[in-house]
């Protein structure tokens, strides 16, 4: 059925164990294993759309750099295009790309867009130190912007647009929706995005000493009220889906933990949260594509509906003492 | 793959989109539309398994009853056997029943326990006012107790028993797993239960005035911190995972915040919750087996984990600050 979610299920248990079992510390041996472990499995579902255009520039610097994929010329319809799925890697503010070469990184995402019958984009963005806030989130904005005038070449809808990141991907396209890409109106405009993907970023970050190394080198010393992006989550029109792996770290879950409270007590419910059952921080996106049940698919729905129902997912109605 | 949850999706936009628009207060109009609107689903896809043994009594009550949903007597393995699901349904405490015939209710959890290689025993419990807490606790105890003694025979293995519930029948389920279903040992023994889902209960109830109608009914005027089930399941060595409804109440939306806060507080982590996206309160438990992203899916892959992983699901490790 068309705009049903795809579910591909590869990993065996003793593969979850061993990601599950690995921690929740984000160490260069975390992140080597658990992609090493998924390799395999996406050799064998495949990683590569049908049409991938590479290396396209939605703006000055090298960095400023995206690739679309996509199912071919066929697919490409002069009445209405494919909802566009663009995907912003996380990598520390300081690292990461778009597509490492000869891995499923990040082409798998692409490759799972097309999938689901949709346009995937996969970008790079400036990075810190050079480059700091709010400059992720200007980079989102702007290769939305070119999404926009450029993704019905490739079968691609320019107003069914959903935007996602991961870990520091995730908190530039947070930013973005927030309202952080900058002064003039057109520069972070939200035209035609009809969702955001938020996956284990964070929303808020403490002041003074207690700031990472990490976070320091985007932000600064920004105070944490310049840049949180939490309160402009909670009044954002577009709607918004979270992720965290159940291996994420303390820090992580803790975003996830102080965002529940602030939107319980602004709407009422809880916020929609993907809890990926037996991942860590690094094979949740890694499972894209090889292990859908634990992002996904629900991932997927969330697009599907955001994008085929009019006028999105309805707003919550007036809170309601329950039964 | 062996352990591979199924997923089943069946329901177009539309109809998710008439769930989600009848809102959050549960009525009998909500009830009985969203059945309306789910049963030709499940006409198509079956709601029977091969073998239904109907009305076994696991004690003297006329409400001591349960079903067994099986595959039939050719998947009885004298080796090993099937994971056993054990549903728990709702009705506000004083309804309910774990079969009403000529509708899905919910000999679909059977079929779909079936489905996924399992095998399926829907319970049916005394109700209030005439029987109050902990009645219900013990009735589940006494269920399981019954499961350990009399599922070999229909091809299932005592030793690898998940317990869930729904609504009312989720806080029983949670009463029990908390260790509120009796002063003797053996009543409320966990033996063989390596799982629960928690479905759309509550594990805190307020004192005084703001305690509900049905509540009063079930719990006297207890106080809360003799039936609250929070303080347990935070220590409880059972693997746990949750669920809740895009629009199920305020109520129960709050008890997710609420768990939510102090899960993080004890453990440094996020609770495993199932966030079924565009479900309301009954049509989130009526997915199952037809729109199985909602819950059934990720459910079912809870399910696999802890009855196939030796151990089940791997405790958490001491807290970390994270990257």
């Amino acid at each position: 059925m068309k705009g049903t979610a795809t579910v591909t299920e590869q990993l065996p248990p003793d593969v979850i164990a061993q990601l599950t079992g690995m921690g929740s510390a984000i160490t260069p041996e975390l992140v080597a294993t658990s992609w090493a472990l998924l390799k395999p499995f996406h050799d064998k579902v495949g990683y590569t759309a049908p049409k991938v255009d590479r290396d396209l520039a939605y703006g000055p610097h090298e960095r400023h750099r995206l690739d679309v994929h996509a199912a071919g010329p066929e697919s490409i319809s002069a009445e209405s295009g494919a909802p566009v799925f663009v995907f912003v890697h996380g990598g520390g503010f300081v690292g990461g790309d778009k597509h490492v070469p000869g891995t499923p990184m990040y082409d798998h995402i692409g490759a799972w867009a097309v999938r689901n019958g949709w346009v995937g984009v996969t970008i790079t963005y400036r990075l810190a130190p050079e480059f700091t806030w709010p400059s992720g989130a200007e980079d989102v904005a702007a290769a939305v912007q070119w999404v926009r005038g450029n993704i019905a070449g490739y079968g691609g809808d320019p107003a069914r647009i959903v935007v996602a990141g991961h870990s520091a991907g995730c908190v530039h396209v947070a930013s973005y929706v927030a309202g952080q890409a900058g002064g003039d109106k057109d520069s972070g405009s939200l035209d035609g995005v009809k969702g955001a993907g938020l996956l284990s970023g964070f929303y808020q970050i403490p002041d003074g000493a207690e700031r990472g190394e990490l976070e320091v080198g985007y932000f600064g010393r920004r105070p944490a009220a310049e840049v949180n992006t939490l309160p402009g989550l909670l009044e954002t029109p577009v709607p918004l889906v979270f992720a965290i792996a159940e291996r994420d770290p303390q820090f992580s879950q803790g975003q996830i933990a102080a965002l529940t409270a602030a939107w319980f007590a602004k709407k009422g419910t809880v916020p929609p949260v993907i809890w990926s059952e037996g991942h860590n921080h690094i094979s949740q996106i890694g499972s894209v594509g090889v292990d859908d049940l634990a992002l996904g698919a629900p991932l997927a729905r969330f697009v599907n509906r955001v994008t085929q129902l009019s006028g999105g997912r309805p707003p919550v109605p007036p809170a309601q003492k329950g039964a």
